[in-house]
């Protein structure tokens, strides 16, 4: 089968690969529509590596996918052919001890595609159980059903945040995930979120959405600006999602007495963190790592028109075009939000 | 002083009144620009009581307020005269056991206005705690600030029903609380909330608005229409918000396993609760009496635009006729959300 | 395989019957070696049925096991044969949305030993999946492992009620799961217990317990009880496991402001319920079906000396005079807690 | 008055001094009976200063306090002269925001004895709130009430954990501290609790109480002792309660996924803080200042017997030699957890 390959670091080849296409009883056949390029996948890309995780075998890319049911598990009941559907990526065990408090996405044995030794979904067609597959409402288009996965990852920090209805928000780092983060903190009940960054591009993405205060920290201390947002009192909850140890800086000084700070960026060392300033505040912190059972809440929100994702979208690729779309993201242009291939 | 006294049932004059207006030193004066009419009210004027609140001596009327601080306690030093304000109408004692807790709207020893034997606020000028007064931001009308205390009571249940971004809720009754619920339900998190009413003009109120999906209950079941919106699997969240002990006929039919039930409205008699149901679904109930700490997050909400109050503004009345908008209001007319009071 | 199998109504033999004994992959095949008797087997053998579920077919009853592993499926890695164990006797659909939620006892398609048509444990042998089977630590007895499903069930109500450190707790109806629920209640965290009903007995049985203040409410209110324990604050959180409506009358009167109700009780018909009364104090409340990833906290508390519950079993049958433990068990003395039959 | 008086660094006298005595309407005046010597006293007396809050000025010590009501202010109701007491030593501004969110502790205006420039305690009589002041039960001693406050700590620490019944819990740091979070852990619903620390004598004194695991990490990894007594899961709450920065090192190593780990000591500088391997099991991290109502949960738990803290006092001195208590304190005697002085 066609797939996108990275043969090893930096190198990409369009070409035919063995994949596992065989059906199990709660499985589905799923024919790929659209697929968005991760910062992960870009990062495998031009590192062949994540912290642990490297490449040391061809390995196909690609984990935000959707498109259609072409055949259909012998005990899967809640499908059928023709089904319009977008899919979460990782399957855990589910009768692990984590899986079954409802915790999937932290069970250690679970397997993600694109992330090695599992292939990725940049190809014709992949096996998927139904259990991690997810219809498509009829007024959410493929590309949106693309979107999903990384909208996912933002609105688990939102879930976790625990946001009460008219919270100030402030996410750190206007990248894809930053605006994410942002988007789902905004629909999740934040009155504002003021983004900040060094980059006016990303500011400006950020910046289209009702709520969004951007606040470029070259030109304006973060602090500052929380201040007079918050009348002084600091920010109900901080999202850190810019990986910068440099965020860390002060970083308490943002957030209320009580309120909360989510991690979401990773940083690739420790950080410097200042349990003294945390302490005095009682601030609680969250951590993020994917996501669970946020999949049908995201297309809740898209189809409801609560989220609207397609101004994302800053180009579209031809699937015989994917080498060029991950050259494109590798080189980080500040307006790219999220490119998609289109198979 | 003039204020809208309620002499004795159904029986209402516009007369001077000797109301206590000595300023502590922790207190506000404030002039009353707008106040709203609020169904207790109505149902003091048609009733002379509400359950155990009894109106055995001449009281003013009216808890929805706005207005100008034009003294300011000597303690004081968040306000200065000038400050167009919102009253939150509730004192309770500072020091109880309950308002350690943050809990102080379940304070026993409340003291709360327009509800016997406290005089309400519809007169020309009031002394408030300055720690239950809130300053209008500058894009929020008096009109608006007026509408912070009923809204206040939705978003206390949005609070409770700690709504995950995405929930599907369902409002049972279209009255002014059912709709202010629905709207902070909608801008708390939730992706649809489903509006369920007898009187067509009621939900037609409700319509307005993105998000709701009205339902007459005389065209079809609620319990299929909630099927419908949710493939079968149950809302997140019922608010509870007529009132009517028939509304407990079946209503855990209508949540989903795992799922919440926020009661609101209050019968008169207990009502028919079917454990059973309610158990097999491990569902959670909360309950909300008046609110606490949600004054500040409904004026950044109505600030920020994530909710607009004023479609619910059906008419303003002059202060001198105020007894016409309390006869009004006893009406009940179905298209009829909230009746303003304009000093 | 030799059971003791409920004919039908009051008419119970102990002979052959054909069970399902295909070991799957994930499966586990248990030497049965102790079995509680709880009331719903009692109420099956007396009654024929609880609410929907009607005994209809012969069936095996007993759903509270423990054993030794004796055979163990290909693709279990954490057991191995000669395990002691004890069962978690529902058989949830794991890749339910329930059950991905973490809450897979409300999932709807769960198995249930001993819940018509399921046959249950009261025989030699039996297979069940590994992730349901749990560990006996090496100081915890056969006669322990049985009562792990009682006592799971105390400890999902103590953990849906969130006790605080310190909370004050008062269970309602001192029968075998009142007194679970106390104990877990204790263990999990409050300084306290009132435990009240209406027969001695019942209550000398909880009052071996440190913490217990038994309260017979034949002699004093519980009301009053509760305040002089409280000093007139009320508890913190009320636990019904008496299953009787007259219970819900007044129950708010025994919670503080902001506590919480947990319904652990099934009363048969639906109960009178004051939403007046729990919405004045802001009362939460929580209900409890079965129970969810406790087995292995029930095991520590049980291992680590946390939680004896040895004093409560009453009798123990041979497995030959399992008719006999049942006809007692009908007689439903008041000294009896548990009786088990020892296989 | 005579009290101990900290005149600068390395210098303390008993002697007269000037302390405000105007009894408000909601004061109570109290005849201090004993009061517990604090690490953070000690540190005030060895260095002149904690962080920001340094000794400028002549400042009685002292904080943790036990004694008789001897005057109540006029609007009082519930204290009466001769009434035994313990006292909450932090008066925050019961109107601020935090106060009114029930988070009265990181309310930034609180003022706290024995943090300067406030005095402290250890005098023969204080004025105090009555809100703040608590009555002991008969069977509390004024030496256990005197415990109240370092245990509050321990308590508001197993609080923030949001412990659920049977969890493991891991302390590191067996000082005065680390052994009151151990004793609230416990009592709060832990089934074990491992203590960590380098120093035997320390671990001796944790160890006297069932369900405490000692370790000493010279001889044992901790990660190997959690694995051991976890089954490779992981503990579900970890207290940091050394204040040391070594500490961090592999902390996430030691929880679960989807545990918990609660900041307890405070680390002089920043420590290095691993965010990616707390993501990757989504780990909550919660701070403790302080605490706020505990009290009385600490209070119930000492009258119920289900804490017993008269352990842990290992000396006693007269008021007279109070010197010599701190300067004993001063030591550092690894087997010393509480030095009292008797007034």
């Amino acid at each position: 089968m066609k797939a996108l390959v990275l043969e090893r670091v930096r190198e990409l080849s369009l070409r035919d690969i063995d994949l596992p296409q065989e059906l199990g009883s709660k499985d589905l056949r799923i024919k790929i529509d659209t697929v968005g390029v991760c910062g992960s996948d870009v990062h495998y890309y031009t590192h062949g590596r994540i912290g642990p995780f490297v490449v040391n075998e061809p390995m196909v890319l690609g984990h935000e996918a959707s498109g259609t049911v072409t055949e259909v598990g012998s005990a899967v009941t809640n499908f059928e052919v023709g089904d319009r559907v977008c899919v979460e990526p990782g399957i855990p065990d589910l009768e692990s001890r984590a899986s079954k408090l409802g915790l999937y996405n932290v069970d250690p044995s679970v397997s993600f595609w694109a992330t090695p030794p599992v292939h990725g979904c940049l190809t014709a067609s992949v096996v998927h159980p139904a259990a991690f597959t997810f219809k498509l409402p009829d007024n959410v288009s493929f590309a949106e059903g693309a979107m999903v996965e990384p909208f996912a990852v933002g609105l688990q920090a939102a879930v976790k945040a625990k946001i009460a209805p008219g919270d100030l928000g402030v996410v750190i780092g206007a990248g894809p995930i930053g605006i994410m983060v942002a988007l789902a903190a905004l629909a999740g009940g934040c009155s504002r979120v003021i983004v900040a960054d060094l980059v006016t591009e990303k500011l400006q993405q950020a910046a289209r959405y009702a709520g969004v205060i951007p606040v470029n920290i070259r030109e304006k201390p973060l602090k500052e600006a929380v201040a007079e947002a918050s009348d002084d009192w600091g920010a109900d909850v901080i999202f850190e999602a810019s990986g910068s140890a440099r965020a860390y800086e002060g970083i308490f000084d943002l957030v209320r007495p009580g309120g909360c700070l989510v991690l979401v960026g990773l940083p690739v060392e420790p950080v410097p963190f200042d349990v003294s300033s945390a302490t005095t505040k009682e601030v609680r912190i969250e951590t993020v790592f994917r996501y669970a059972n946020v999949f049908d809440r995201a297309l809740a929100m898209i189809a409801s028109g609560k989220v609207d994702l397609k101004p994302l979208i800053s180009e579209t690729f031809a699937f015989d075009d994917s080498i060029g779309a991950f050259e494109r993201a590798a080189e980080g242009r500040p307006g790219d939000v999220k490119l998609q291939i289109k198979l």
